[in-house]
């Protein structure tokens, strides 16, 4: 084992992290957390620290830490065969036996997966789907991407223009023109409190309706939205929501992805956000969830009337020119059979159900009367917990005073992981769905003390 | 273990493959193959048959199959911490380990090295970097990117527009319009045969120069380029081509980012192109040799000047706002430690040059003046036998006549696998770096006869 030392200076001096302020990070200024190990809902540091992860890393190591199950299913087939790849109909025994997996468990009317590594680039994948699905239908022109404002669907390019957050755009010269946001489905922060849940899905639909006229049709090609808004704010939509949308999007054809990276495979106590809120999607994209993130590996499933459409398209111009040197890699696939049979067996989408819906309630309960508490919302094993100026009059904080980190910092020196949402003072947890109800009473109490800290 | 049908029926009914003629593969009426192991070069699938690699996956098994080592590394891994995020300044040993041993490696003047998990995403990476970067210093015209026709860069929305190959625009409304292409430095297809080397350099410099004129350089932001051509052709670059290049490109203060995902880690012979052909980059993609495909892993080397920009920039603007939730992830890392160690213990890099050397030579020998044979080319490990309809007139096979992919079945049957290049008639050659000159032997002899059997 190296020495903390060593270990620290080469990560500042050689390592680029991700969403990191770049420049702190090099100069010692920011913090520091090198992770050796993990157990259930714990995870332990070279310091010493052993940390109750509320946000499953980041919303996806949903079987918990340290499972033998996966590691030792991802040690046999390291040792079996590690790679091979899947163009022109390569596959291991993983991989296919994945694909089958994965297709038992989608909702019906799904006809194919292809496996990719992460989410951005199942999205990626899904925008590349759909302009070959308009060319083959001879609608060059019908092209457009709808996402909404607080969606989250990648940080690439194209994804990240799908992503509708300031933080994912800014100095990226981001939304690329293909992509046009509405509104975001978020009752709270809409400007007029009196409004009804069911009045704000109607001004929801009629806000699509009105950007589908102004466009026109002929020139959008999908809608693209998670069941319940992840990084925007953990945010479910109002009654009523994807039902009253499909129907708009069949009216224009228009196509439905349904970004499942956090939702699917049981987060919201369902298997997906799909059969959860009644809605039938063309593309479902998932990654997270489906290994427990013990590996990379994403997925886009396809609907049959799509898929029916790609197989046109290359017996009319031959094979399709898409493809990741390391999608359906063997190790991510050995992980997401283990990982899949885990949660059948151990339960956890009903668990995802049941504690999560008690941690949401005690939640509620413990600071949802807080002065500065404006709501405390959630569906499934997700839950958010909106910090506000003033209740009353639903204003909001400054964005400078950072309060949401610092409650999440006090969290910390608490020994609890939460998540301080990048666009508002927003709380955010996503345990890992084998959360048990004692370990729910411990986020909660150390929320509230949190909150009482910073915001007295 | 599952019968073949039983599987085989499962890949028909529910797997996605990547490049792969979709329709064919559903009705059953494209191959199938489905592979259980390997060891050194060699691979075995469920049919029985062992075949010679050789192209080592795709470009990517350097270290050869079935080592050891690498799945032991993985399996620790998985059984110490599956994953924990790189956000925010998080790292595992790991990573940050792999991050020390990759700057090592690197050349002179880079900086520091990000993690995402393969060569697409990695040079999506570099795109957004490039244009954050000059937005930072107050440029936000200067964005094109140029990349060459024939090159590969991946097959994204982004990094498919970079990719300058037909297969991978066609149905898909590519190249977007922040791309623009240049001269393919592939002097074999220059129409002119009697222009030397030399000369075919000045004129690939020309065209560069006639290009930023007609733009105007104020636009243009990056040059992305292989050391190599590698899915375009396997073409090494005429002599003196990066020196020339490189020297424009200074001269119009346009960025240089070297796709190193196939060259990177020693299949020249050198640890990087970057060193072989005397050019300093800005940014450096990486993947496959990386981990020799062990595990997903990609890196985007980032030099200085714009290290020193990213840093300003994130004290101007706070965090940056990228990353995947997979980026550095620890499974990948501890492939990439283990990988990167049996290059050095096992001298891959040294090998790479001299059986490679050999493999050139002994087919330029064998097939080099065979009546359809217009070119035996290649560098280090990399070896490409471009066909020709005829010889002095140098003639191309018209492409529905399938002449390589032919010659690529042939081979098959007689276990060894080629790639059969997907623009134009080019048997592709890039054996893992470990390849015996017996085993060189094999290849060539394979070669010839089914050049022989297909071409008489």
């Amino acid at each position: 084992m190296l020495t903390n030392d060593q270990l620290a200076k080469w990560d500042r001096e050689s390592f680029f992290h991700p969403s990191t302020h770049l420049g702190q990070f090099a100069r010692g200024e920011a913090a520091q957390r090198i992770v050796t190990g993990g157990e259930g809902v714990f995870i332990t540091d070279r310091d010493g620290n052993r940390l109750l992860d509320g946000f499953a890393g980041l919303y996806c190591v949903n079987v918990g830490y340290g499972r033998a199950e996966i590691a030792e299913a991802i040690a046999t087939q390291a040792r079996e065969l590690s790679y091979y790849h899947s163009y022109a109909g390569h596959g291991s025994e993983a991989s296919i036996t994945l694909s089958k997996m994965v297709m038992d468990r989608a909702p019906e009317g799904m006809a194919r997966v292809y496996f990719g590594l992460g989410g951005s680039d199942a999205n990626e994948t899904n925008i590349k789907l759909v302009w070959y699905y308009n060319n083959i239908l001879g609608r060059p022109e019908k092209k457009k991407i709808i996402s909404r404002w607080r969606g989250y669907h990648g940080s690439g390019l194209m994804t990240g223009s799908l992503t509708g957050l300031d933080l994912f755009h800014r100095k990226f010269d981001l939304p690329l023109s293909q992509v046009i946001h509405t509104e975001a489905p978020y009752h709270f922060r809409h400007p007029d409190p009196t409004m009804s849940e069911a009045d704000f899905t109607a001004h929801c639909v009629a806000k699509l309706e009105e950007l589908i006229a102004a466009e026109g049709a002929d020139t959008i090609a999908a809608f693209i939205g998670e069941p319940v808004l992840g990084t925007g704010g953990i945010v479910p939509p109002p009654a009523g929501y994807w039902p009253a949308i499909k129907a708009v999007l069949d009216r224009h054809d228009i196509l439905l992805i349904l970004d499942e990276v956090v939702t699917g495979f049981g987060r919201l106590g369902s298997m997906f956000g799909a059969g959860h809120y009644g809605v039938q999607p063309d593309l479902i994209t998932c990654a997270k969830g489906l290994t427990s993130a013990y590996a990379p590996l994403s997925a886009s499933i396809v609907g049959q009337r799509m898929w029916d459409v790609l197989m046109q398209g290359t017996d009319e111009n031959g094979v399709l020119g898409h493809g990741w040197t390391y999608s359906a890699h063997p190790i991510g696939a050995a992980a997401g059979i283990a990982n899949l049979k885990l949660i059948d067996d151990l339960g956890l989408v009903e668990n995802a159900g049941t504690v999560g819906r008690y941690l949401n309630e005690t939640m509620r309960a413990a600071v949802g009367d807080h002065v500065h508490v404006g709501e405390v919302r959630g569906e499934g094993m997700l839950c958010a917990v909106e910090l506000v100026a003033d209740r009353d009059k639903r204003s909001f904080f400054d964005a400078a005073e950072g309060k949401g980190a610092k409650v999440v910092a006090a969290m910390l020196k608490r020994g609890v992981i939460a998540r301080a949402m990048p666009q508002g003072d927003i709380l955010g947890f996503a345990p890992p769905l084998c959360l048990t109800q004692a370990e729910a009473d411990q986020i909660v109490a150390v929320t509230k003390d949190s909150i009482a800290e910073v915001l007295g």
